[in-house]
C-alpha cells in the first residue's frame, strides 16, 4: 500500500516539486509567491494572479507589537537557540480573534449569496457582527482595502466574492446610516477567495505572510530586545492578590 | 519606558511597514520575498539579490513526505479546525538534524577562514564531518548546488560564503580521494550568507519557505489524506512488547 | 496600572502559589495532580477527588502510538535539542477530532439538561452523534468507563454529569436497540464537570496528562527511535503521481 | 516490519500501559506523578521516591507571569479555541535561558566527577557561571533548595548529584568568599538525576510540572484577562522610529 502524493519527490539526479523539475523549472524562475501558488493551486499563477496574491500577502505580514508578535519575542528570550520555537509560537496564536475575520469573512459572502442586501438586514436584525467590516484603529478607511480593490481593478480580477464585499459595505451604510471600512482581514480573505483558494487554507497565507513578519521582529529581537524588559515589567507591576479575596 | 520597534506601526490613516507606507509603497509593489528581506536587512533588495534570495527560497520549499511533513499532517488529522496548529507541528522539527546543516555549514566556513585547505585537513584529521558536503539521495550532485551556483554567477552575487565552500568541497576531494557533492542546505546556507543575513536567522528562511510547503502538503491533507491511514497502519504493525522484557 | 494575579507571586526569601507558601504549605505535602487541582479551582481537592482526579488523569495518559505521539516523535528526529518542540508538537494535535469528544459529551449533557430522554430522541431523529458514546476498538465496553464510575462511587462523587451520561447511554440503547459503551474520553469528560472545572479548560487536563504520556514515548525515542524508520519507509512507498493527472 | 513499543497497547476489551492493565492496574491506583515515573522509568516509584519527585515537580511548576506564561496568555488571546495552543506556546520557551539551568546543573556534576574542589576551582579560573548557583530574586536562598534537601533527607534519597551540589556550593563560597544559594532549577536537576532520570528528559518534567502551571494561569486568563491588556499597552507605548535612523 502506497502514500500517494504529487506535492514533492526527489531520485538520485533531481528534485520535482508539483510536477516540476525543481532546479530546471522553478529555480530562478519563479517567486516564493509563485511557489506557494503552485504548491495550493497546482497549476502557476498568471502574472496579474501573482501581483494580486503578492498584494494580499504583503497587506497580511506585519501589524507591529501584536499579541502574536510578543509572544515570539517573549518565546525567543527563554529559547534563542530554537528560533522554530520562537516562530511556531508567534502562528500559534494566529486563532479565531484576529484571523478568523479573514474566513468568516469569506463565509459570510458564502452565506448570503447573491442576495447581499437581504444578507446584511437580517445580520443586522440578528444584532450579529458583519465581518470584514469596521476596524478599531482605522475608524475610517483601513488603507489596505482601496489598494487591494485598486490592484485587483487593474489586474482584472475583481470576482465574485470583492464584489460582494462591496455591496456588503454599502448595504450596511444604508441601512445603519453609519458608513464602517472594509477591514484589511476582509478585503483579503475576499481576494484570496477570488484567487481560487480554498476556505479552510485562508488563514494558511496568513500565515506564511506573518513568518515574514515575524522573521522581522524576531531580527530586531536579537539587536534591541524587548522580551525580558516586557517579563520584567510586568513582572514588577505584576499585584499578587490572594486567591480567596478575590472570587 | 517605551517599547522601540523599527518594524511597523500603524495610525488611522496608514500603515507603516519598516519606513515605507504599506499601502503605497509596498503593496503592488514588492513580492513577499522582498518584504522579508526588507524586515531583516532593512533595506529591500536589488532585483539580483531578489532572484537569488527567491531561488533560495523555492529550494528550501518542500522535500516531500519528510518528518516534518508527517508532523503536520498528522497534527491536522487531530485538529483540522486549528491550521496554525499543523503548521507550527511542522516547522517545529526543524531543528539540529535537518536544518542545522544550513547554519553549521556557515559556522564551519567562518571557522576556517582563509585556510581552506589546512581546515579542511584539521577537520578530517579530528574525524568530523564537514557540514554542506553529502546527501544520502543526491550521492553524486544535488541538482540545487549547481543551480544556486548558477544564479550567484549569472547575479554576480558569488561572495565569499560561496566561493569557499566551492573550495572546501575541492580541498575535501582532493584530501580523501572521494568527491562529494555540496548538498541543497549548505549552499542554501552559504548563499544566505552572501545575501547578508545574520547567522542566527538565516533557519529562518527555511522556516518561511517551508511554511509555504507545508501549505501545499495541508492542502493535499484535505482532499487526499494520509495522517489517519498512517497513523492506521502504525497502530496495526505495532508490536508490544512488555517493558521488563525489553531492558 | 498593575497586572492583578492569584497564581504566583515571590519575594526574596519565599515563593507564593495560590495563596500557599510553596516550600513550606505545598513541596512534600501536595502531589501534582493536588497541584493541578489548586491551580484551576483555587481550593486544594479532598482526598476523594484527589482519588477521582488522579484516576481520570491516568486514565487519560496514553492511548500507544496515536496521531499525536507520533508527530511528537517525528519533531523529536529532526530537533532532539528542543524537548520542548516535540513535546509542544504532541499537545498540538489534541484538537476537535480526538480530545472534542471530552468537552463535546460535557456541553452535550448541558445542552439536554434533565430531559435525557427527549434530547437523546432529538439528537438520534436529527441524524447527529451522541458524544461521549462509541469506540472503535472498545466496541462492547471501554474498560476506563465502568472504572471510573467504580471510583466515582466509592468517592461518593458521582454527580449529574456522570448520572445523566447514564441516562444517555439507556436512552439510546431502548431507542435504537443498539448497546454503544460510554468511551473513556466521554467519562473523562464528565467526571471532570462532575469535579467542578470549568468547560473551556477540560481539554487541558488531557494536554496535562498527555504530557506524561509524551515523555513515555520519548524516552522510548531515545533508545529505540522509531520517527526516523517510520519516515523511511513512508518514503519509500511514496508514490508520486504528477498532479494534472489526479484532478 | 514492525513498530515496536512498550508504552501502551489496546484491544477490545482492556488497555495496558507499561505493561500494566490501565483500568485494573492503574486507575484508582497510581496518581499521575507515579505515572510519570513508570512511563520514563519502566517501573513504579517507592512511596519515598514518589514523595520527593512530587515535590520536584511541585516547585518546577509556577514562577509568576513569566515570559513563558505571557506567551501562552497571549496565544490565548488570539486564539482562545485552541487551548492546546496556548499550552504550546507556554512551552516552547522552556529553552536554554530559563530551564537550561536544570540540565546545565546536572552535566556540570557529571563533568566534574569526584573532585569537586578541583572542578569549581578550574571553572572559576575560566571565567565560567556555575550553574546550579545564584538566583536574581533569591539572593541570600531560594526556599526550594533547603525543601528539596530536607525532603531528600527524610525519604533517604540524597543521592551522588544532590551531595556534589552541596560540595559545589561551599568549594565556591570558600574559593571566591561569596555564598551564592543554591538554585531552585539546580536542585530540582540535581533531584530528578539522583531520581534516575536520564539528563536528556531531565527539562521534560520541568515541562509536565509547568503544564500544570499554565492551566492555572490559563484559568486565571479566563476570567481576569491580561493578554489584551498588555498588547494595548505595549501598543501604545511602542515608539516607532525610523530603520534608518537606528543603524
Amino acid at each position: 500500500m502506497s502514500f500517494e502524493t504529487s506535492v514533492g519527490t526527489a531520485d538520485a539526479d533531481s528534485i520535482t516539486v508539483m510536477g516540476r523539475d525543481l532546479a530546471g523549472d522553478l529555480m530562478g524562475k519563479v517567486t516564493l509567491t509563485e511557489l506557494a501558488f503552485l504548491m495550493v493551486q497546482r497549476r502557476l499563477p498568471s502574472a496579474e494572479e501573482t501581483r494580486l496574491f503578492d498584494a494580499v500577502l504583503v497587506s497580511l505580514a506585519d501589524h507591529g507589537l501584536t499579541p502574536t508578535v510578543l509572544a515570539a519575542r517573549l518565546t525567543h528570550t527563554g529559547a534563542p537557540e530554537s528560533l522554530q520555537g520562537a516562530v511556531a509560537a508567534g502562528l500559534l496564536g494566529a486563532g479565531s480573534v484576529f484571523l478568523g475575520v479573514v474566513e468568516d469573512t469569506v463565509l459570510f459572502l458564502d452565506e448570503i449569496g447573491d442576495d447581499v442586501e437581504g444578507g446584511v438586514a437580517r445580520a443586522i436584525e440578528a444584532g450579529r457582527r458583519i465581518p470584514g467590516l469596521g476596524h478599531p484603529v482605522h475608524k475610517v478607511q483601513d488603507p489596505r482595502a482601496p489598494r487591494i480593490y485598486e490592484i485587483a481593478d487593474e489586474t482584472g480580477l475583481t470576482g465574485l466574492y470583492l464584489a460582494r464585499l462591496t455591496g456588503v459595505s454599502a448595504a450596511h451604510a444604508k441601512r445603519t446610516g453609519t458608513k464602517l471600512p472594509i477591514n484589511g482581514a476582509g478585503v483579503a480573505g475576499a481576494a484570496l477567495a477570488d484567487l481560487g483558494f480554498p476556505g479552510p487554507l485562508l488563514r494558511g497565507f496568513a500565515l506564511l505572510a506573518r513568518t515574514a513578519g515575524l522573521l522581522g521582529h524576531l531580527a530586531e529581537e536579537l539587536h534591541s530586545p524587548i522580551g525580558m524588559r516586557l517579563y520584567r515589567e510586568v513582572d514588577e507591576r505584576a499585584m499578587y492578590s490572594h486567591p480567596t479575596l478575590r472570587e
